[in-house]
């Protein structure tokens, strides 16, 4: 059992986002850097202040001393007494490149589909739901010989979802993902074991049992009985959550009707009003527009929808804790009324590279004042990791401009006058900063959590990771034994990955060099809510 | 000192590409599985022979008994009596999901520009040339107070330059190159230092010393002092190199115009003329048809040239040696002429997504019977990884047929007889296979090496590398123990990078896990002509 203390003092350099005025067209958000020393309470996990002049040594002991700190690993230092506060004190190292920054917030993931990580083929949307991803889902429901009972547990279902889910949870920490929006399977014990698992290991979560009762376009080995199976189902999980963590502290249940085709009317209007019954009402995830046949689909499906938005408009799916995953082929009178009512965007760009769905115009999003947040997307996504979907968002808005919807359609940007301009060439482009403010308070602010994650705000929630770039490289001593002694030159890498600091780089274009060449094994640590649930081995 | 040996005897699993036909429009290649044992003379380094039925214990033995073999590190195995013939055995285990795959050709990378990866910010082509590149090549150049001498070796060259290309070599050799095409800067000593780095360490290198002359795009501090000084330079370079490898085993010379805009006629002239004085010609690198901008300024500068690709064929610089990058934007006439003269195309998807150039058709470069390999075009290109390139490769094919090129130009494919077909939709979609063929037989046929590069054929040279993905993880045991004891849970991660497997995967889907979530860590191991240059620290 570690000693109690009072405040984690986080020391050394930290690295967050500006926050996106409301203004429309949009500024540009940037990346800021702090150093000194910011504290986070033991009791509820916040950030109870900082001091950004606390950087040397001097400085910082006079801040312990002011506030009557002891640091709990050395109370000799000043004069413990018993009387003073405990706090623990966790240093960024500056001569590693260390830095503290706002925890990933992954806001589309399927963690059923974690097993197919990197296995689509060629296939689109329509065509891999069907060969590889029911498929999948379908094995995560419940043993044929389980004893009679409840079925609602997660002991009930199959030992092979609980340890798949296991390794989801795992391997998204890993990579500094400290909250996720989860789109389970429709089976209730194992939807409820990934709740479980995310509260057991610490990682901010919410949780959504899938619901598909459409016969027409569901497959029968894989689909809810009924409309009112959707919804007693869903029901099912949210009172199990709700028991698991009553004050919905790291562990949400989220409303998860799959995508307007695979749900009867019936389903998406009992959602609807299932969501409303709480107070404030229950989140909500879906899909919209990621691809161009789904589309026409979702036209033919529900003709006496004006469009997709609108289906889930007409069902009170569309609210402002609605996460609306892809939104690549969204129309202006769409992506309007998500605006009108406050809907979020969840930008997943590995994914709709790997289905060829497509490219979301994310600068006009943002521009007409619409939220977004970056999803993975396992496993339409390759990667469980944000701060791929982060340089897949760069990469992708670099290739916007040479898109049909962009060139000919013309993604302009709309004042609120309704004066349109024409496309700006390069505007559309996101930056390594934006990238990250998608990945960190965009993110927040698509789960409606932007006071409480995202960034270092006093108040805010400590969901943080500390990021280790390694040393600057010497290049003062030539490797002139190289060239004369070949045989003892076996190349050694280095042991935090492949970002390389030669030593002449800004604080900026570290920052550049982290988005670009980093991976998981610059994740030095990862906390939630305070609490340390990752460290690298 | 190592124990000599005849051979080197791999055994486990061997996967490589198909041959890719010369039909036209051309089949899709595929990925091959052999297990057995494969054996590399330590003569030269070349694949002797295999035997794909010697898979089990029984049938190894029998295959060393047969010919006479003893394993070095287990003389006692089979009766050592000195006649025998020594081999050393490696081999790759089955258990960890090990195998042999042909060693990564890069077919386009500058080296000086490695300090400046994952730096490019919002930069197109021509900006990105002068606010990034031009400064830190620059750096390269001998130092000031050199005293007297031939300033041409590499002890000549800054010490950091060494530094750095040492670094490059280093990294992608541990990302599995065994080849590389390296554009390296204008000054003589450091690229004669690159070569004698690539050289010690074992890495298989074409060296070009950058040529850059026309006074009017080239910045002052950084260019030739004239056509003639490209040459001589360019010469210089040339006979360091013979001198240094005078059979151009592993290291060759490679006439680098850096691209038409650098360049003055007399020096396109004079460069054409001297890859032709050699026999064989040397090889020659350079871009094409990268950026619109860059076209319609090669358009304005040489206003006598038919198109950009005829700017080059005019000088002599278009031959079956010639390694063009990107080929973004060719003409239908351009790919005709690039055809004809058996040129080779580097494609750099990674740069090309970084740098919004646009998405180059591989589908239509390889059905009309160019040949095509893969480029890290570092600094453009974010990651020095073929693999990453291969990635890359992958999902911008998907995203083809969303852009202006391929939906209204309409990149068709144009058959022997002249006949266009209408775009084919999902045929433009490179897979993991293909990606593969692109980053080893593909490269290969680019630097006119396909008999001796790329596969595993007898003949060939042993260029290679051992990919570790790791164990299967066991999903018989459930996790329970982290439902009901969350503080023992802190995650860990696996050894061996993001690949995980699950025990229901083939061996395709095994490959297609290695590609979408593989890195640098899973490369074990790596030889260039059968020595071992990289090994997994």
């Amino acid at each position: 059992m570690a000693q109690a203390f009072a405040y984690t003092v986080y020391r050394g350099t930290f690295i967050q986002t500006t926050r996106l005025p409301d203004s429309t067209p949009r500024p540009k958000t940037e990346l800021v850097r702090n150093r000194g020393a910011l504290w986070v309470s033991s009791a509820d996990g916040r950030i109870k202040g900082f001091d950004w002049q606390a950087r040397d040594e001097a400085s910082f002991k006079e801040l312990m001393t002011r506030n009557g700190w002891v640091d709990v690993d050395a109370p000799e230092t000043n004069g413990y007494d018993g009387n003073e506060v405990r706090v623990k004190v966790v240093l960024a190292s500056e001569e590693s490149n260390e830095f503290f920054f706002p925890g990933f917030i992954d806001t589309h993931i399927h963690a059923p589909q974690f097993p197919n990580v990197g296995l689509f083929g060629s296939s689109t949307l329509l065509d891999w739901l069907e060969t590889y991803t029911f498929p999948v889902e379908s094995g995560f429901g419940a043993q044929a010989d389980q004893p009679g009972g409840a079925d609602t547990l997660p002991k009930d279902a199959p030992p092979s979802a609980l340890r798949i889910y296991d390794q989801v949870v795992a391997r998204t920490l890993s990579h500094g993902t400290t909250c996720a929006s989860y789109f389970a399977t429709v089976h209730v014990p194992a939807t409820n074991a990934l709740a479980a698992l995310c509260h057991s290991r610490g990682q901010r979560a919410f949780i959504g049992r899938v619901c598909m009762d459409n016969p027409d376009f569901c497959p029968p080995y894989y689909k809810d009985l009924s409309a009112d199976d959707s919804v007693s189902a869903t029901r099912s999980t949210i009172e199990y959550i709700h028991a698991l963590d009553p004050k919905g502290t790291l562990v949400k249940p989220i409303i998860t009707p799959r995508f307007a085709p695979t749900c009867t009317r019936p389903a998406l209007e009992g959602l609807g009003k299932l969501a409303a019954e709480f107070n404030p009402p229950l989140h909500i995830q879906t899909h919209i527009s990621e691809n161009t046949n789904e589309c026409a689909l979702v036209k033919e499906l529900f003709p006496e929808s004006e469009n997709y938005a609108d289906v889930y408009d007409r069902y009170n799916l569309l609210t402002k804790r609605t996460i609306l995953a892809h939104a690549v082929h969204l129309t202006p009178d769409e992506r309007n009324l998500i605006r009108q009512r406050d809907a979020k965007i969840s930008h997943c760009p590995a994914s709709n590279s790997a289905l060829g769905s497509g490219i979301a115009p994310v600068r006009t999003l943002l521009d007409e004042g619409i939220t977004v947040g970056l999803g993975t997307d396992v496993s339409g996504g390759y990667s469980p990791s944000i701060l791929e979907a982060a340089r897949q968002a760069c990469l992708v808005s670099r290739l916007l401009g040479h898109t049909t919807s962009f060139c000919q359609k013309g993604e302009k940007h709309v004042h609120e006058n309704g004066h349109a301009d024409k496309p700006t060439i390069g505007r559309e482009k996101l930056s390594v900063g934006e990238s990250l403010y998608l990945a960190t308070r965009g993110g927040a602010a698509v789960v409606d959590m932007a006071d409480d994650l995202g960034g270092f705000d006093e108040g805010m929630i400590w969901d943080a990771q500390l990021i280790e770039l390694g040393s600057v490289r010497d290049l003062s001593e030539s490797p002139l034994d190289v060239l004369t002694d070949g045989a003892s030159s076996l190349v050694k890498t280095g042991p935090v990955g492949n970002v390389d600091l030669f030593g002449s780089e800004t604080w900026e274009e570290k920052i550049q060099k982290w988005v670009w060449s980093g991976d998981d094994r610059n994740v030095k640590a990862v906390w939630v809510a305070g609490r340390l649930v990752h460290s690298r081995s």
